[in-house]
């Protein structure tokens, strides 16, 4: 057991693996302080301290909410993919440098992504940043499948 | 291989991870319950037995069914994290007794959670179901990189 | 760490979770491509080129796009738990057949439920495949706690 955690290329891994799954559970706490601040809730039992009136008025959306909850969901999308492959690639033994190279563009550019899309950034700056994590992941992929390929 | 399997630790992680992970997929079966029963669908082609008339009533949202689709996605959003955060620190070689207690709090905050959000329970149920297991998976996190940490 | 790579269940593993998860990837684009030939987009910033007039009529939703987004979301709430029940069940080191077995029908049953969610093809298809994926993880998932089980 000890073993993989002796392995520079895992501990690289297992460095941005827990870097980039913290970024994206950050994103639950951050939506609900937008739901505070932006009184916009999804649950009567959230409001349910407040006035019948106001209680109509906060169970709604709100732009500012669903952006940040769409920030969240394309980091589902992109994150828990990278973090699958990212293990496999791990296991496939690359160069280091190789690694840390992939892990190191994947982590900014997602910590980029979330700014842009949370800051509504003019495009493109949130599509090239989701574009370079994707090939990021399939760069990985590639080598995964081209090394371990038993169907 | 058998190594990893022989480990306590591992096997813990693996015992409470199913059982999360299964708890998560049983939320697509209820959510399939809920829109029988409450009569709300999504898609076309699974009304395509009624009638016009019966069409339009049924391809609606209904906060029930939207409440159990909360349920799931807040799972999606925790226990994912739990899996990936918990798979790396049950491999930094923690005591058995800290890694049961991080998982079994786990579980049982986020199985207090689904009932607590299916159940509408009155707040702070919910939430502090919610803070109990980020807490545990931030807790690992910590263990995480204060033991490994390669950038 | 090469053990692991050596050892054909895992490298059969790795293979199959490799090819569900870039299935899943694939959505992405798939969406893209949606929003933009059926001109239904989320934010302000992906319309800022156009006309004021324009930008109202392309920030809405439309229903192929959304179709394209719950088949993304419903890989999500499958795929994932293939990956991580199906590496614990790796790690029980199962028979090649059976694992091969296991591995190829999830792969199958989901790109046939991709099929079946983008192309609305007439139910039960989607309902079936949905379901053969989800017995298999529970098989996997049955013998990992039966083998495996520290509670």
């Amino acid at each position: 057991m000890a073993d993989l955690m002796e392995n520079e290329v895992f501990k690289a891994f297992t460095t941005y693996a827990a870097i980039v799954i913290l970024k994206m559970m950050l994103m639950g706490p951050l939506t609900g302080y937008y739901r505070m601040t932006r009184g916009a809730f999804s649950n009567e039992e959230d409001v349910s301290r407040k006035s019948a009136e106001d209680k109509k008025k906060l169970l709604r959306t709100h732009p500012e909410v669903e952006r940040v909850r769409r920030s969240h969901q394309n980091d589902l999308e992109n994150i828990v993919p990278f973090v699958v492959i990212g293990l496999l690639y791990a296991l496939t033994a690359p160069e280091l440098s190789a690694a840390l190279l992939h892990f190191r563009i994947f982590a900014g550019a997602r910590i980029f992504h979330t700014v842009a899309y949370v800051g509504a950034l003019p495009q493109p700056s949130r599509g090239l940043s989701w574009i370079l994590g994707m090939l990021v992941t399939f760069s990985m992929a590639y080598r995964v499948l081209s090394t371990v390929l038993l169907l």
